[in-house]
């Protein structure tokens, strides 16, 4: 028979190499178990060398303890006089954790709590540039509340012990659906800026698409490029053609650089107020300006409208496409397509454009544009080739992991996500970035195998159920111009 | 004539057994009228003794004392110098009643207030634990607020002096259409754990669900079990068989265990944030991880992660069915449908599957899943000869009687309830569960009447009005792999 | 030339009958003006005696003073020394006024504003009787917000200088389409009680639908009825159907009554939490019952349960009408019908049933009950017929003019208001039930004149677009037990 | 190599004559790089004098400096023992803006923060006469939430380098599709009243409709205008007709006024509690009434029931319209239809009736009256060829530059505003109108531009999907009182 077990030789036990916890009168030695409790470790480790009973009891059925341990593991009774006074119950511990306090990475459970943890860490100004979308944030908003509109249609008894999350673009391997969206200004978040992007990009295994507004070189950002890893690199035409083209050079000597993604969505810049405000929020307090013989401002122009300066507004099928052909032999993929006519258009361009992503720039830029979840069902629904064509990807208001497998059930290729990544730079440098990917990583795979769907491209309409989102989808005639004889309801073909 | 009488002897006589009050400067003896109020005896035994005229008068028409009273119960006229001050006006009676002051069980009315109560009782993670659903809530709410958009048609002109309450699953009759869903860890509830569950139910004659991961063991949780008292027992498959075909055995001991219900929504935890945050709020504020060489703790896991671990997410219809139908003589019913195809899939197992629970596992599971209504209004809609062929029966959200015959008028048999037992555990143990049932039952016979419905079979889509959540419904294809020519609004049927 | 007048002499004429007021630097005599000021005679009172050039000016463009009086009325010049220091621009003249003072009837511009001001005014338990209605008040609210989901659709160029808002009930007139329902326990609200209601009908030339369970006898609610005033009595069928009887009798006695509403929404009583709460509130905090040897009192019981102690539960079509017929030779109307299948069966007995009330009993009885619009609009769209065989109204919800148009619009003859009169008896006796006739009426006018409709019954579907409505009416198969062949979409006549 | 700069030296050129800035420890001369900054002149001149290096940072790639800026710009190396502390990063610069502070009316970026601004400035019983809607304000919400339910659906690939935002109206043009709607008592906003507006038009070219009401003359409100200024002329028929005659003679005269607008939306004024409740707010708190012998004020009746004082309700197309004909020859437009059946009966009087504004007074009149946007696609549904025959505007909600442009895409030729106008001239008398015109004017143009649409009259139903408003549109019977067989679904052509 065992001897009686003094508390003090109890504390001695409170490390991965030694540890021992009083259950129910008796020390055990849990050592050996860590490894394999359900709940993890660290859970058995904070109670190591003290009483657990309190907080195991209520969660374990009896017999848990004989199923799980070897009698060996008992070391003997405790000695009740040695003991101190009970710890109290878990819901006497304390008051509120302080909201003001830093929460690690990891526990920031979803993407709300990184773009709050990544705000309290930026200057107003930089949060303002980017939380900040066109006029009353409608389009913003609506990007993210449609995918709450669709409800999933889980499969029961579909074997899902793997799930496999990877995905293709262009021909190339992504180890999850989920690419990080070109966004401009990365150092507004955090000095490793759209390099630092990159470092956790090639963790994940997934593409960054370079903003053509980042705030490192392209050459600084694809620097330490890992073998393999994909970039894009996003171009805004600019007036000055020279100046694009000289870019569209460097950008073509970057090998990691394997497509031209071309901004379409934003010939002028949104009205984004919230930026616009931030400039009167930290300037125009002083009277700096005014001393300085400068005139009034009006109508604000944060960030944003800086950006676009030197943008060309004159982009067309006939002129800009054969003009950026002529510059750079990368795939050209287009980026912010809002209705099927000029997804049907795109797809008659495959000679060298590869792909599209159905995008409203985030709802910066016309406030009230549809989300690309109404554009790709547009497709679906008026001129489904272009899936087959083109590789379709979709970004704007991506924010769980049940959002990537809507847009790949109805056709998407992979989602992006712009804010998301920014704000998880902002949170923690890279591995804030990383936190971002891993989060919707998991939600992906809970997602898929709550589904009983083992691999994203057994993903199909059949996995959801879109009907409050279809009665909204525009009905009306096709927006062809030029093309004859447009009508509801029939879809007429253009002649291109 | 009667002599004039003094306030002191009236209060003499403030008991059921001699009960005495003042009305309009009259003494009256109601003592003999006492079990006939219709306003219950406990009104006027509270002003025994006293001039109860101001509460008396402006809810009694002129009249009525002498419809109701005989002369003789006159004692006589009051001397109104005896009188003390009068009492002031119920609503100067006094301060708001504090909140904070824990109200009788009888004072609760409904499950919203039993939750509350419950929560106040409970530890911080316990109650996390069973109030946490996976990311935002979406489907847990929508549980609910389906049954809101459901308008019941009452009839008038009905016989519904006697509303029979008693339905059959299984072919056990149940007392009440509400049974006790499994719901994991009833003793962090309350030490009376899911046994006290049990004697709540056996009161009520209905059917407890076990939970796999019960806090108890299924031989504690039966042992008090009434005559033909019936329990059903959960099964969550076990990656290591050996460990469930042994618990299988254990069942299959149990004569009060009728039938077991395989757990088929959660092949992989869903993603319960509130429940992983509580293990933050609680435990790691402290530095004893760290101290102990534990690793930083990345994404949580609650309890609802703990408790997964082993299950197996590899179930099929062709493996797991047969291997289960090997281990167990009993019927097998199968949980967590959430859509019309796999309810026709089932309806092909009949010869040991009797039943099927629709539920998406209280919205812990996959977030945006269909509430059971949705599964319901398809399986009506695609194959209603599953409605003949199997038991079904549906949880989530319940909330409210109006709820159960919304449920029960399209062809459920019964409703289940999990988080409501479970709150009612911790708000009064046994006498909590109780009440939960009481109001449930209590609030299904009074919306049966006023429908007109005497009786639960007669319930049906003639007495509610869906169209508001029909036009949600899912229409796409039926989505039955390896069946050719699945079309939208044609249902072709599977050779299995 | 006139003579400058000093200050002190203006201030002598503050009076209806002799008004001078000083403008642009002339004092005018406005005496004569008074009676057809377009603003009133008040607000120049007000400024009587004074300068009134800050609050005249803004208002009035030039000339208006000239085209508006004679020159005559100019006594002439003021003589600025004598001025006292300006009076404060409007924006300055105060704080807000004081939500706790008492407005003056007059100043209640809406029927919430008199709900609210009926509510300081009451007990706690008397208004919680009143406003209570059925489990979450879902149907409560959806009776008001229905109306809000229909548009109206005015006209323009109709002569609408005269508005006759005069409607019939069972061939007897009503000078407004706005009667008061039954609705019990008047004196919880003031000593004038249903009474005081009487006059305020009196004088709106309207109906009073006496509750069966007034708080004052028949005989005294219309003992000071004026020559054609008109009352209905509300019946809930007693099981000892002799009280019933032996209250028919005094009710065929009395002249004034000239119909008898049989209540049948209401067979037994709704769960009104907020009227049974109301006895904790102002009971329960007392260690009276106890002492008294009462028991814990279960699910409460407000004044609502006790007013239904004694009602008869299994009233039919069979038994109780042709039992009611014997006892009463006057018309009966049905009140609390639900769906359009009751309203048919009704239709075919118009030997004495000559009218209907759509009624959900004000959200009190079922919760989620449809409101009266929706079973209108069934009646509209599955049996028309209904609308010339019987007359019919509706309750509930009803809080403006544009509801009142509304449901006559559909078809009513006319709406009632039971808690609206009930808040008006609070807030100010009879001139508080008159003000709340006053504003609905004055709203109904302007209403129907802005819809360009001179009179009510010119009031058609026309006039409103109800498709938002229309969308969740009930659209399956007709529920009319023992008939063969209910069909959805093919209304099957009954054979009765 | 250039010389050691001191700090001091620098500050001395902090001017747009000669401007230095310290960028990683060099010393810039960026006076005539000034007018080129993108972000524009004034972020510089902010930070002239300074070491800019924080700000400048995280927004310019690496290699800006460079590229934008010739090597004989920089100055020398700044001395660093010379510089003062750092300057604190932007999110510590200190406390939230003061919400008191009157901002600049450049830093009014939108209507509502104008509105707000306004209100500041005006007394209380202005504010509520301007605010104020009828009822529950439910249609001045609609008016602008109908907007918000239509999508945008922009094209891709267009040159919209300009945007020409003219349009015409009754064969004049205006140079933005925004005019100034008839709205009454200006100068309760500001002196310059209706005249100020008429600056800010004049400024705009656009067109300004003078109110009935107008708190100034027309004479004296036309009496600046430009050449080739276009104002109208608002009718409220008077009962005396000899003072409607008398006024339209005067109006005959003045040729700035082209057009006779004759309102029909208010036959009768609608119920606006917030402006009759300010009556009480200002007035009634004093004794002045009832020391003059004043009456107790019943039902309020604020600046809106004045103004009705003395108008027609007896209007028809038979009678007004020939008299309106007799007494002038300007063409006439009719304001406020609100259903395709009085825009069709309209377009049979195109001999002087030449436009017509869809409008329901703001809301003002009857509440729950359909937005603009209603009739709109009523016309378009059922009577398209109105929109030939008659220059069709609307107004009602509007508050952003994507409303006009779904506006103008249905048909509209401009839009009107009302309050935005008024509660410009309250911000800031002409200038506040001007920024109220100019933000609408940009953000018309950012539209536009992000629509693809280079000119106003290439908006079309193609560019918008109303689907969620079209399902809400009235689909009954057309209502032509008269007209034989006008049927649901089938138009039937009255004849006229």
């Amino acid at each position: 028979m065992s001897k009686v077990i003094d508390y003090a030789e109890v504390q001695k036990h409170k490390s991965k190499e030694s540890c021992w916890v009083i259950l129910y009168g008796n020390v055990w030695d849990v050592t050996d178990f860590l490894p394999n409790h359900p709940g993890g470790a660290n859970i058995i480790l904070k109670l190591a060398g003290k009483d657990a009973t309190e907080e195991y009891d209520p969660i374990h059925p009896p017999g848990t303890l004989e199923d799980n341990l070897p009698e060996s593991a008992r070391i003997g009774p405790i000695n009740p006089q040695t003991l101190p006074e009970p710890v109290k119950a878990a819901k006497d511990v304390g008051p509120e954790p302080d909201s003001q306090i830093e929460l690690p990475l990891g526990a920031l459970l979803n993407l709300n709590e990184v773009e709050a943890a990544g705000k309290k860490k930026m200057s107003k100004k930089g949060w303002a540039y980017y939380y900040s979308a066109a006029d009353d944030l409608a389009s913003k908003h609506f990007n993210n509340s449609v995918y709450r509109q669709i409800l999933l249609r889980p499969r029961v008894f579909v074997d899902c012990r793997d799930c496999d999350l990877s995905t293709t673009f262009l021909g190339h391997k992504l180890e999850i659906p989920i690419f990080v969206s070109p966004a401009a200004m990365a150092r507004l978040a955090h000095p490793d800026g759209e390099w630092g992007i990159a470092q956790a990009c090639k963790k994940f295994g997934t593409i960054q698409m370079i903003s053509n507004n980042a705030s490192m070189t392209p050459e600084q950002i694809v620097k330490d490029a890992g073998p393999g890893q994909v970039f894009g690199w996003q171009l805004y035409v600019q007036t000055e053609r020279k100046k694009s083209e000289d870019m569209l050079g460097r950008i073509n000597k970057l090998d990691a650089i394997k497509f031209i993604c071309l901004t379409l969505d934003a010939p002028v810049p949104g009205k984004r107020e919230e930026d616009e405000r931030s400039k009167y929020v930290v300037e125009d307090t002083s009277q700096a300006i005014k001393d300085a013989g400068g005139a009034e401002l009006k109508g604000g122009g944060g960030i944003g409208q800086s950006l676009f300066f030197g943008t060309d507004p004159t982009l067309t099928w006939t002129e800009t496409l054969p003009w950026l052909k002529k510059h750079t032999n990368k795939p050209i993929i287009l980026k912010g397509l809002q209705c099927h006519e000029d997804a049907y258009l795109a797809s008659h361009h495959t000679d060298q454009v590869k792909g599209i992503i159905l995008s409203n720039h985030g709802g910066r830029a016309a406030d009230t544009a549809p989300p690309a979840i109404h554009t790709l069902l547009e497709i679906r629904k008026y001129c489904p080739e272009v899936l087959t064509k083109l590789d379709v990807v979709v970004d704007g208001g991506i924010k769980r992991g049940t959002d990537v497998v809507k847009a790949l059930a109805l056709g998407a290729k992979a989602v992006g996500i712009g804010r998301g990544a920014l704000f998880g730079l902002a949170a923690g440098g890279i591995e804030g970035v990383e936190r971002v990917l891993e989060i919707l990583r998991d939600e992906t795979a809970t997602a898929a195998r709550l589904l009983g769907v083992p691999k994203m491209s057994d993903l199909s309409p059949l996995h959801i159920n879109t009907r409050a989102v279809e009665r909204d989808i525009y009905d009306g005639p096709a927006n062809l111009p030029g093309i004859e004889g447009a009508m509801k309801g029939l879809w007429v073909k253009a002649k291109l």
